[in-house]
């Protein structure tokens, strides 16, 4: 299989974070180039027609957008170590963390970024101070009631390591480039964010 | 089991909908009046931390909110009809085209009518025009692009009706606040929304 990314992309990271926790080793990664548009060449569409990564494809050609989804298939080929949920409650239970994460804190942190980067017009040719202090404000909350959480259990979803953690993760990592990152005022958040660092998923480049 | 809901509100009647379309009958269905904040008591809370509906109640007291997970849930308690995909690949590819359509499409739909509808102000406290124009923009791309889509095929993720299906339509349908559906220049996209109201999913209230 290959997996098609770019650097620095915080989509495509929740995929390689979750290969590297289950230690798959088949999967080629193909990194893209965004500023020289390589996602959005007729024959990149063939296989991700929405010009989205990350891009999974199989080695019979079909191919997979939308991480979340991609990772539903690796868990599936590998179902171990568990990230996904063993039961059908666990599993409804770890995907409502995991889109919680992902839809009020890592999309807010990556639409304050695509919004407020400079760097990033490239990507996001309509960028807006509006948008971008909106998202800031929503995932500034969140951090902040996520740190609240975190108090009581380690890990986002309970007492192990879960997709939920990953997708947090990559929506931080990704707002560096506004120069955030919790301090000392979310001790719990960022006590967990150093727990991640120690597993294989941590080890992920950034 | 209950469902705690509320009239109008598109994330509840997605989890509707996918009742409808299973023929579950077990499920009590409990409106709360959003008006009134009856969302945000303690009492609700701790069922729904977060304060959001939909949030389905177990039997025994636990409880799942977010619309995809509580069908992933149902789905695993009743399998057929099938809405979420039969294997590893098919589950994996019906959860790419539902993100796509929530993320793309319903969820850009939904902030512009919270940002753009005077009357949910009440909802959406810091209104902004800025994000409803934005996210009109994304949708209405979407629009036509799922027009395009939907020339080759009879539903949003290949031959059989899905989960995917539901939720570009409970998007779609709570545009009617901003006075939009598809009109003549989008004849795919309103012939695919005609055959939903002849299935169960199509008799549930908007």
């Amino acid at each position: 299989m290959k997996l098609y990314l770019a650097p620095y992309a915080p989509n495509p990271r929740r995929v390689t974070m979750f290969i590297a926790e289950k230690g798959i080793a088949d999967i080629d990664l193909i990194q893209l180039d965004l500023q020289k548009g390589e996602h959005r060449t007729e024959e990149f569409r063939r296989k991700s027609p929405f010009a989205q990564i990350p891009t999974l494809e199989l080695d019979d050609g079909r191919c997979l957008t939308e991480s979340r989804a991609i990772c539903q298939y690796l868990e599936a080929l590998h179902p171990e170590p568990n990230l996904m949920g063993a039961d059908a409650f666990e599993r409804a239970f770890i995907e409502m963390w995991d889109r919680r994460m992902e839809l009020m804190f890592s999309v807010p942190l990556m639409l304050w970024v695509r919004h407020g980067n400079p760097v990033l017009a490239m990507l996001e040719r309509n960028q807006s101070a509006e948008v971008a202090s909106f998202n800031q404000g929503q995932a500034m909350r969140m951090a902040k009631r996520l740190n609240d959480e975190l108090a009581s259990r380690p890990w986002i979803a309970g007492d192990r390591f879960t997709i939920a953690d990953i997708t947090a993760a990559c929506g931080m990592d990704f707002a560096k480039m506004m120069q955030w990152r919790p301090g000392d005022d979310l001790p719990h958040l960022k006590a967990w964010r150093a727990r991640i660092a120690d597993r294989p998923a941590g080890k992920v480049a950034a």
